[in-house]
């Protein structure tokens, strides 16, 4: 194909319901003009039901999905499934930064509490402060019902331990144990290119290799 | 984020409408879980209404949206505008394989004639035949309206060139004449580098100077 010379000069399209459908595609995160380009043309090559289902998820997804009024996790129905059941310790709270965190800690089936989704994490540069997140709500859960342990599971990045700072000055007084995810060396790291603040940390934080083998 | 867990494992979606998205566009060529995630909660945080025209747009434009009746390339009504104008050179017709061709040559501003997208190129492996092409009627255009030259700008792959032979020996008896774009040494490409059949070509092929510098 000869689209390679595309890339240096404005698009010609031949219709206007498809540059239409290109620039709504170039919108999105990580996708220029040509990937928009290959984009559409392959949903021109789909099956009308299929693309005009695909058109609707993205149109009901925006228009009917929910916040969980509990955990402001993503939702279908006003308290989400994890704040529903009834097998999960609710005393516990894991808190994260969005809903990849939560699924992310849901695949690794070790954790039986329930979340609140911050929806972001403390950052001036980006101008996101903590009136922007769900930092009330989590101090108004803390003190309205039982709490056994709060865990502050964010990043460890800047922002991440900005936020973790500033929450554990929020919520020291309420005498609830709040712990952080362990930071250490990944699996299958090797030592010899660890950060020396990483392998620092993670000597000072060791554990008795009777903990680490559970 | 944690997020770099998931790969591994299957999501755990919190919600249908998040899950129902999130499979809609891992669909789309190049578009992993990952990425169709990452796209999805782009969407949630845009307005509504700019997600509803996302979506209204794919409709749409699966819908709606015609192929030229003289030259097949996409097109808002009937007959595309190419084909409408009367400042182009309708004698004259341009083979090519599909709407990014077109694109491509039209951004280039040096051609003014007429196109013919064939639809995509003989690929016995892919299992394309000429059937499945618009061969037909390009042979039936050649043969009820007045061409002065066939130009074949079709890819310099095995496709490509496969496609232009078949062209040849179904066109070659209408004495019209039957050009291909050239083939040589791109703008920018350095000599040591090209492969040895585009070099061989380009030598035989020499144009005298005086063309070149058109």
């Amino acid at each position: 194909m000869l689209e390679q010379f595309i890339y240096f000069c404005k698009m010609n399209f031949s219709s206007k319901l498809l540059e239409d459908a290109v620039n709504e595609f170039s919108k999105l995160p990580g996708v220029g003009q040509k990937t928009a380009l290959r984009l559409v043309l392959h949903l021109l090559g789909r099956e009308k039901e299929e693309v005009t289902h695909f058109g609707n998820s993205i149109i009901r997804l925006r228009q009917e999905i929910k916040h969980c009024t509990v955990c402001h996790n993503i939702s279908d129905l006003d308290v989400c499934e994890i704040c529903r059941s009834n097998k999960r310790e609710k005393e516990v709270i894991c808190v994260v930064e969005d809903t990849r965190d939560v699924m992310a800690i849901e695949n690794t089936s070790q954790y039986f509490g329930a979340y609140h989704v911050l929806g972001g994490l403390i950052s001036p540069m980006d101008g996101i402060g903590p009136s922007d997140l769900f930092i009330d709500s989590l101090v108004q859960r803390v003190a309205t019902t039982e709490v056994k342990e709060i865990i502050l599971a964010l990043s460890a990045t800047m922002e991440g331990d900005t936020t973790i700072f500033y929450l554990y000055k929020k919520l020291k007084d309420f005498q609830v144990p709040i712990t952080t995810i362990a930071r250490g060396i990944a699996f299958g790291g090797e030592l010899e290119y660890a950060d020396e603040i990483t392998l620092g940390r993670s000597i000072v934080t060791r554990v008795p290799y009777e903990t680490a083998m559970k």
